[in-house]
């Protein structure tokens, strides 16, 4: 594959000793494209050339719903089968899940003492919805340093869990019998993204009714195939609408995926290996279904659209023209003689002229 | 003012009628808008040519705390002071939530029966943080209108409530002692945003405590000037800081603004006088201090880039030769013989060459 930049000599010395399995040259080659220095382009491009190896794994769900700890012990459990495994925590710093945070944090520190295992805590800035571009492409770091599976873990605020399905081969989504009834799950698109459920804090009250109604309600969903239920969302399911849609055409060979419901205690390690298990068995239905090449294609035509556009707004706004005109512009709107709608207009036909 | 593009024969009919100030015509230029129908950027154009007249104030904090409530008795407030208000609601669908919003909505719909107050909710789809450029075009139509009063409210989750300080002149954070301390609301950068601090349902046990906190925490603030302490956070503070900077150069002339702390109960309508006079003053110190001039400019600014940003896209994604460079690339990319890196290259090379 060819270079789409001569490389310098310092990203020729990273990329060598990143070959070789250096864990520090992992380190700062997730600092380079963290911090969008020169070059960390030309370095994704070199370590994506050999295309995606690992299994990504999501992880979703409300705050609260021990994620965190479900995705240590899951990672741990991968370890003890002498799977390499690399955590990619995003971390919304939020200011009111702080203390629940920092206890899931502490326990993940358990296993961050093992070499087979490397974990990043990312923050959301500057991000669509939850997962940055940035987010992305450090787990494409570590997919191209050789983890074999990858854990992603994403608090699910809003619509934010959606956005996993587009970084992950499976989607496991977390939920506790506080976090609502399946009713709640089937409004916020979570029966659409769903590759495994999983009621975590199995032992408190309400866990076998939720796991009943999720149960009753992927039933359901088989049923009608769900092909109208997504309307009725107020929410983008663009993407989940697409899987079933593809999930139907290839049921023609393949059976569609019987999503399970799991119960787990994450800090007693309760369920995780089934849970584990799980995972694995739908990696194995996503290859034999083509889904696995489906979802790749989709995820290989996201980030060219992000890079693209990432691009071309650096492209812009570091251009000395635009800049010019944008400080007149700011002062013309100040006094009333232009808007920022006519300010754009100059600047995107200075650009594209 | 010149036009950005000839006007077609509906927005003109649309424009004229908005004009008059009837109601409808406002729902469908929010309808144009929020559409990114043809022509809506020329009729934010028209609309805005007249400059920002409205006191835009946003109100943010944590879920459950009672926002929508403060919100609706806050309007209510504005309409015995016979001023006409627009409230634009920030709506995150999120399902965890679900039973606090409906309640909020339907206390909401008290006042919706009033002709001198408009009401729109709008889901974040799509957007960046929490506030997308759209909702912020539905505040400049409602500015445009001639609503005096605009209030602006966004659940705050993780950073998003920073981004409030981009829309509103005046930002009033909202919190309850179940949101916790005052040392927490420091780390969430809500020191940094907060013009008007408001401790909600302040019967609740723990209110009191939050108050003295939030007090201390703002008096220990301006005895060390806060230079310092937006580097402790790991959240962009970059408005917040050019706020507290320009304030340190305009407190010359006018004081800096004492940031008060105040207590409600918005279902009871206590204290909701005391904290529509404090916005009040507060927007007084903003002129006097020259502040607002300079909000006004910031935000000015940000919305050329946005609007350059979303135009660069629509260019970029509906050329053909970019669709068909896309669509090689991402077969290029499952054949292995190109990454999104050298497809995303090709793509901005066509686009600027």
């Amino acid at each position: 594959m060819s270079r789409i930049e001569t490389l310098d000599a310092r990203t020729v010395e990273l990329l060598a000793r990143f070959r070789t399995g250096a864990v520090p040259a992992l380190a700062r080659a997730i600092s380079v494209v963290e911090g969008q220095r020169p070059g960390f382009q030309a370095l994704l491009h070199e370590v994506m050339a050999s295309g995606p190896q690992a299994r990504r794994i999501g992880f979703t769900g409300p705050p609260g719903a021990g994620k965190s700890s479900l995705v240590a012990a899951a990672a741990t459990t991968y370890r003890v089968r002498d799977e390499h495994v690399g955590v990619v925590a995003v971390d919304p710093t939020s200011p009111y899940s702080g203390g629940a945070l920092l206890g899931d944090r502490i326990r993940m520190n358990d296993v961050a003492t093992d070499p087979g295992i490397f974990i990043r805590s990312m923050a959301t800035r500057g991000s669509l919805g939850g997962l940055a571009t940035t987010t992305k492409e450090v787990v494409d770091l570590m997919d191209g340093f050789g983890f074999a599976r990858i854990l992603i873990e994403t608090v699910g605020v809003g619509q934010t869990e959606l956005e996993i399905t587009a970084a992950a081969d499976t989607v496991v989504v977390v939920l506790v019998p506080e976090s609502g009834d399946a009713i709640q799950a089937m409004k916020a698109g979570l029966m659409e993204i769903a590759d495994v459920f999983v009621v975590n804090k199995a032992d408190r009250p309400g866990s076998a009714r939720l796991v009943k109604e999720l149960r009753q309600a992927l039933h359901l969903r088989a049923g009608s195939a769900l092909k109208d239920i997504p309307a009725h969302h107020g929410v983008d399911l663009g993407r989940a609408l697409k899987r079933e849609r593809t999930t139907d055409s290839a049921a023609q060979e393949v059976e569609d995926w019987p999503v399970p419901v799991l119960t787990t205690n994450a800090l007693t390690n309760e369920g995780v290996d089934d849970l584990v298990d799980a995972v694995e068995r739908h990696r194995s239905w996503l290859v034999e279904s083509g889904q696995l090449e489906e979802r790749r294609r989709d995820r290989a035509e996201g980030r060219v659209r992000d890079v693209v556009n990432r691009e071309l707004q650096r492209i812009t706004w570091s251009s000395d023209e635009v800049r010019r005109l944008l400080g007149e512009g700011v002062l013309g709107i100040a006094g009333g003689e232009e808007t920022p709608y006519s300010v754009a207009r100059r600047i995107t036909d200075a650009l594209l002229r």
